[in-house]
């Protein structure tokens, strides 16, 4: 590869300036979670590949059956953003070694969460490489029920579930931006290290939510994609966003950090109308899963943030950008 | 990663020790050219996943219009041997920087042999990291049509396309294995840096071939996947096996690495019965590409060679192992 270019280019603006035609077959192509082209009777296929790779996406030394399921979870991910149903996924994955105990918890930890996902290992590469894993996921989802990311619509609600920040807040201790207690550590490592695809919630959010997202680069970044792509604006109560315990015991400016920009979570935020709250709390006490209301979609574009008391409050980090200046 | 193991696992006892399990919902799953999944209404959705790592599959200063058809070709390739249409693929590419220029060379070598093929990029990963592309290709074959690698029969005649070796003996002058003269060398490069894949000539043979795959890791190699997983061997003649001017023009032990352990062709090897050869041998006119009977199936198991005078003829070398002891 030739040297660095001084003005260089957004991973967004790359995919966007070198690879996104429109689709003329597909029912949806580039830019979204998920593509949706022609599937089983009355469905779409959803698809979706994602690349994760040793000193970027993980540390070199990490444990390989987390590694097996963060790989595999970071892809269900984008199948639940769009309300499929797993089904079957392709693994391509460059090793330095074919080490066998090694590989043996990689595919421990990858294919227990397929089967509880009943997602099914059908095709892959192997080859000798620096460590990458290039996964490929495939779902099914009803014709016209995809949560996509140009559907939110003025006056939807804003949802968020689960917790935001955890994995942000690990990543810090691990970096040393930060160091937590070591009980404190112990408990948001998980979060980090083998997230939890929320699949159920995105099913049961079909034809309930408008648009969806998963939370992977930040939830200001992310939450971004669906105002560009629905040309809608947002307002969002920056105080009412869901965090742990343990992150709720950061100072102010950690918390905030974690969760507007911190990626990894892996949780999802939707849009739907105001008459789908009862639904909404329904879904979530069935799944035992919290889902907190954050914001609302607007006309006028640009996302707005505020605190509690309603103040404009200000946020200048930015999502992540694989390809932004180290 | 560990140290290097002392008994090193080869590429194809890896996959099967620690990824290969029976399949429930796909047709037919790891193990083939592509995995079968339920598709579009009388159809299997065919899918295949490559991996192409910088200075193993390709040289790291190779043209980037090159790399991106060849990274599109080897996955389509994929889809000829088994029959299939090509439909649609995705791209997750690893990038040491965003470089521009080189950026759209990629995209316009990719896209345009997609363009020729009517497959449609839908989806992709961009991120850092040392130069890697993972493809994965998505096409449809009608239902009982696929060219499976288990379906060979004793009787059947073996046939290959074009000519074999030519990727082969341009890699061994890039390598200084031995030296081409230049117009030699210019005459046979291309079939290494930008192969054909054989799309047109895989769905032709539906219903004519039995088995089939492509020559992507040496004909003796691949061969044997199909005598395996058929349960079957094969009497090849060696000589009967067709290649080019240049490479005929080249010392016999050459010739016969080339054409035998020789990858990167991306022809396709098939079986028929023999009922079948004026079916073939129209298709190779219509398709202005030679098809060459080379040799037959067999009950008993093995892969014997011999010469034209039915002499046996030993080979003593291995397809590519990306595994391999260096």
């Amino acid at each position: 590869m030739p040297h660095v270019q001084p003005a260089q280019l957004s991973e967004f603006d790359l995919i966007r300036r070198y690879f996104t035609r429109p689709v003329r077959k597909a029912a949806l192509g580039v830019g979204d979670d998920c593509a949706l082209v022609e599937g089983r009777p009355g469905h779409h296929l959803a698809i979706s590949t994602d690349m994760l790779v040793s000193g970027r996406h993980f540390f070199p030394d990490v444990a390989p059956r987390a590694l097996g399921h963060k790989a595999l979870a970071v892809n269900l991910s984008d199948l639940a953003a769009m309300g499929a149903e797993p089904r079957a996924f392709t693994l391509a994955l460059a090793l330095p070694e074919a080490e066998p105990e090694w590989l043996a918890e990689l595919a421990g930890g990858m294919l227990a969460l397929a089967d509880e996902h009943g997602c099914e290992l059908v095709g892959g590469d192997t080859t000798r490489g620096p460590l990458t894993l290039s996964l490929t996921v495939f779902g099914d989802v009803p014709l016209r029920a995809a949560l996509r990311r140009d559907a939110a619509r003025p006056g939807d609600d804003i949802w968020v579930s689960g917790t935001l920040g955890d994995a942000r807040l690990a990543l810090g201790d691990c970096r040393g931006e930060w160091l937590l207690p070591e009980p404190e550590f112990t408990q948001v490592r998980p979060r980090m290290d083998t997230p939890t695809p929320r699949v159920a919630l995105g099913m049961a959010l079909r034809g309930v939510a408008h648009a969806a997202l998963d939370i992977s680069d930040g939830l200001v970044g992310d939450l971004g994609h669906i105002l560009s792509r629905s040309q809608v604006g947002a307002l969002v109560d920056v105080d009412a966003l869901p965090r742990s315990a343990v992150l709720a015991g950061q100072p102010e400016a950690i918390q905030r950090e974690c969760v507007l920009a911190g990626g990894d979570d892996y949780e999802l935020c939707f849009t739907a109308p105001a008459g789908q709250r009862d639904a909404i709390a329904a879904i979530g006490e069935r799944l035992a899963l919290p889902l907190t209301r954050v914001g609302a979609i607007t006309p006028e574009p640009g996302l707005r943030l505020v605190d509690r008391a309603g103040n404009p409050t200000r946020y200048e980090g930015a999502s992540f950008d694989h390809f932004a200046a180290p």
